[in-house]
């Protein structure tokens, strides 16, 4: 017998790749209410290679994926504004953690930070401030619990972003997972 | 009893990271001699889906490195020149090849397109085809193994240049394996 109620409906893993600190929040969603389970930070700046760091994203970011079982990732990705070193670091932090949730099946969604700012807080340039306590009155996060760095109250910002998102008709991101795609298009994967 | 000459000494993977199609050159070092074992490109275009292609990089560059069991990778890695928006997706890409290579503690090192056209050609703005002509001749590659797109060149052109670099002194993007900084920095690495 199936109790709908005894299970999390969805699990959404947001995420705020960066390779100084890079953010990670996870949501549980049943029906049209959320709750936070989890939020951190993964620390990168002791490793002092960068492949390292990349090596440690992979890592970490799969090890969530095997502790929560997310249904769906979203990612905070800024498109614009950067010069092109940084553009090309970020994404190469982008990429791995990408490459982590694919490897596991896990469909993605990308948000820009405005888009992020704006679900949660009406206002598209809103603070790093302002979105974790707009999601700590949202989500209901005891205060003790909202000790943590602006990554993961930003990655928990995409999570809850998409949350609101998944009400919506598809976005142009959508993102079928890669089982999906292999299913519906046998003829191309080799 | 060991048979130094029945192996090789050295493997080189040569990498030219891309999401529309990947490169990829195989090198065996043995003394001061190189020899092309493989090379070929990774073609992205038939997957729609960016992550899709991003997993599959992944994949292909684990199977390469399983297949060829290379002791170290050479990335040819632009840093310069394009717009935020393509560096960010080349980022993507290269950030997954490094990653394949970091899980398989494969040391990896980056050149330059400018670097890798130096060494090869004597000048940094050889056209592609000159690179090809120059590995062609350097290694004795049979013509009709040249029948190839010119990412499998270039990337092959990374491995030669890394083969090159290894004479001299350490250089800056020198990485030494995971295992051997988890060695080293056991305090630091969890």
């Amino acid at each position: 017998m199936m109790k709908p109620n005894n299970r999390a409906e969805k699990i959404i893993l947001g995420v705020d790749p960066g390779t100084n600190v890079m953010g990670y929040g996870v949501l549980e969603v049943r029906g049209n209410k959320a709750e936070m389970i989890a939020m951190g930070v993964i620390e990168l700046k002791k490793y002092e290679s960068h492949y390292l760091r990349l090596g440690k994203i992979f890592e970490r970011i799969t090890g969530i994926i095997d502790s929560y079982k997310p249904d769906e990732m979203a990612i905070e990705a800024p498109f614009f504004g950067k010069n092109v070193q940084s553009m090309l670091k970020l994404g190469r932090a982008q990429g791995v953690a990408i490459t982590a949730a694919i490897m596991r099946d896990i469909p993605i969604t990308e948000y820009e930070p405005r888009k992020i700012k704006m679900a949660i807080t009406g206002r598209g340039s809103a603070a790093k401030e302002q979105v974790a306590g707009m999601l700590q009155r949202m989500l209901h996060i005891p205060k003790e619990e909202m000790d943590v760095q602006l990554d993961a109250t930003d990655a928990l910002g995409a999570a809850y972003c998409h949350f609101i998102q998944m009400g919506k008709p598809e976005t142009e991101h959508k993102f079928n997972s890669w089982k999906d795609f292999v299913k519906k298009n046998s003829d191309k994967v080799h």
